[in-house]
């Protein structure tokens, strides 16, 4: 092994620029920005790697990069390793709130700052680079095919349909999914599944223009209104109040509760961190039965009238509000939709409007899968910790179409470069380098065991 | 009465033309905008029609437009009207809701856009075209003041410094407050006295930083924070939750019911017109019970986390909301801030923090004093329409400060050149020039009966 940790180690200087390229390239899927540019950069990073690269855009949508890796003379022709990756990015918003420009990729005590550092950039950077060590050093172990997608911070709305189509394309024995962070005792977490989600969009409108709020006297208002509505659908201990919400949630199993409790989670560092005002809502029960096992629902953002400077007396005429709810599995976004339909009609709030923005299933891989553990003792050896593996993400993925097209019985883990303060989705997103060159060495030594099994 | 009529109506190309140039100037006091431009304007038009400007500067915020017209020398040097009005005015936002520009004050269709048109700076043009009328057809038939304030629009908090160091200045027989508007049948609507205002900032902070939603397991969301306090507040149906909120509210007397019952409302075409999508939100009863005699909460404005276009899924570090409270005679805002207060506190809503952005208390005229009929009666002259005149209006303003510095008997009566679909404080704001000729017609006829009583 120390061989190939010197390669990854002369190999961090390269890795880093290509890293810092791709950063400063936006993508920001919801605002429709950079996406050609960067699908071009990322063809270029495949071509660069030694691998061929085919961009897919008949299904709609921002394209998908397929690329594909032939295992070298010495590799193993009839095992593929699929990575699963995507090139969008969130909005930088706020920007007020980033020391470092959210695209200037700049280093900074041993870290790289960007929007999409740690949320996905590092890691297609991670394994193309590795895929490079392992082609300039006797080749590919094995085959190896990535989907790398461009919509994957708005719900991977087209991801079905590229999937659909595609799904010769794209079949192997195991996927390597987009992220994973080492928490603060330096443990690599890694996931096996990942929870569900139904992005929803609320709207009010009460009347057709903003009016003087001494109307409040005698007009609704359409933030008081919103306001009751949300308040309707979540008690103040957190219980969601719509009615069937959880009626396809599997009860847990002792077994689930054991794993759960078993993982370690300071929450009283954790609070600390991040500067929490209240204590964390799951009581004295482990935080990892909430964020592995229960579904959410998380007001994303809410706007209504004026929110500027000194005061403005208006009864504003609309008011809007984002929920998302992470799902477990057997529960469906778009009957969940509906239950809030039902839910909002039956309290009287027929004047609040929900759709849907984007909706994905749960999915959890099978744990006892040799895949699983290859994946763990490979990152054992690199980190030189051991790894937490979870057998889900609190957070959402488009892994659920995978098992859906490529087979129910695809071992699927999540893996990745970032660490326990990466701030993904926020401002001062980063990566550190010595996660980015042990995340390296994790990629070369799993396909080096991968081609071998 | 004929020649004062023929005499306004040769006026109104000038008064137009000084109406828009004042339009034109932006004089908005939230965002500190233009205030000592308009300062100079409001002067340059006072000393046109005559008069002696001096602008008061030595009390805090911005200035004060202290200005006096001398009777003529047929006029009666023993009598002195006051003029309240402001220069300040509303911000423009939403700015994309605009038809025509919110500082181009064009005319269209017989009116005159602009943020300001109506309130104020309507009403101030009409008073000094017709002072300039009465000076160039025999001279003032009383004395004239006004106090042209600039900080109406953010709740007058420097008006009380002000009267208390200049009561001496202002003091008068009788006051013409600065607004009114014609309802949809024609009528001037007037009133004689004033609602008080308690407006309130909320903020709730969860965490130092915008979080991953998926934190929502386990994290405390300040919007649902902020959404469960403020829904604790008041309930769906309008009842406002505040312990204590309704203490020093009066009973109605059976005088003030028959009052409010006896003038018209019709509440089918308020709904129509404004596009509301639910019914009024008094039931059954008189509207006017609840605009007149109802203190109110209203959501002037809130926001958190990402309101932008498509989805992010973001848990947002923090929540604010502007809420105002409409008072009536005898609650104090800051009595009801510290109910506020105890209210959050009680309900556990100790990271939610309220203060006081601006307060004001309500006032009432004494209803039987011959000043008020003689506004009445001079209205019936100038429109040819029967006047409605309320005991209050449903919005705000510092009603409260003159009468506790120039006299508790101070008769004050607010009347203007608005009409019922003016849309001040929002967007396309605008006067129709018809009122604009009407109401000149009324303050030169008002001027003249009240230097003969």
């Amino acid at each position: 092994m120390d061989i190939w940790r010197q390669l990854v180690e002369q190999r961090v200087p390269t890795a880093t620029a290509a890293l810092q390229r791709y950063c400063q390239q936006p993508s920001i899927a919801a605002q429709n920005v950079g996406i050609q540019e960067t699908v071009q950069l990322v063809t270029e990073m495949v071509e660069q790697a030694g691998g061929r690269a085919q961009v897919l855009d008949d299904f709609g949508g921002n394209p998908v990069v397929y690329a594909e890796f032939a295992a070298g003379l010495n590799g193993n022709p009839d095992r593929t390793l699929l990575f699963y990756n995507h090139y969008d990015v969130q909005p930088p918003e706020p920007l007020d709130e980033w020391t470092y420009p959210p695209f200037g990729a700049e280093i900074h005590d041993g870290k790289v700052y960007a929007r999409g550092a740690s949320d996905n950039k590092g890691d297609l950077t991670v394994r193309l680079q590795a895929l490079s060590i392992l082609q300039e050093n006797g080749g590919l172990p094995c085959n190896v095919k990535f989907l790398i997608e461009g919509e994957e911070e708005i719900g991977s709305p087209s991801l079905h349909a590229c999937l659909a189509k595609h799904a010769d394309l794209f079949r192997a024995d195991a996927c390597i999914w987009e992220f994973g962070s080492k928490d603060p005792q330096g443990r690599p977490q890694m996931v096996a599944g990942i929870k569900g989600m139904c992005y929803l969009q609320l709207w009010c409108h009460g009347a057709d223009v903003d009016l003087h709020s001494s109307n409040g006297a005698v007009i609704d208002n359409a933030a008081w209104r919103l306001v009751q509505a949300l308040a309707s659908m979540k008690s103040v201990d957190n219980r969601i109040l719509v009615d069937g919400f959880y009626d396809d949630v599997a009860p847990l199993t002792p077994e689930l509760i054991q794993l759960a409790e078993a993982h370690p989670f300071d929450a009283e560092q954790v609070r600390q961190q991040l500067g929490l005002r209240r204590p964390l809502i799951c009581g004295d029960e482990n935080p990892n039965l909430h964020l592995w096992y229960a579904p959410t629902m998380t007001i994303c953002g809410m706007e209504s009238g004026y929110t500027g400077e000194g005061s403005k007396t208006v009864l504003p005429r609309r008011a809007q509000a984002k929920v998302d709810c992470r799902l477990v599995p057997n529960q469906d976004p778009e009957d969940i939709l509906a239950k809030v339909q039902r839910h909002l009609e039956k309290h009287g709030f027929t004047d609040v409007q929900v759709s849907l923005v984007n909706g994905e299933r749960a999915y959890r891989s099978d744990m006892r899968h040799p895949f699983v553990q290859m994946v763990v003792d490979t990152a054992r050896e690199a980190y030189g910790a051991d790894p937490v593996l979870a057998p889900t993400s609190a957070g959402t993925g488009p892994m659920y179409p995978f098992g859906e097209f490529l087979g129910q019985d695809l071992p699927i883990v999540s893996t990745g470069c970032g660490w326990w303060n990466s701030r993904a989705h926020a401002p001062d997103e980063s990566i550190r380098l010595e996660d980015f060159e042990q995340a390296m060495l994790h990629m070369v030594l799993l396909l080096r065991r991968f081609g071998e099994s």
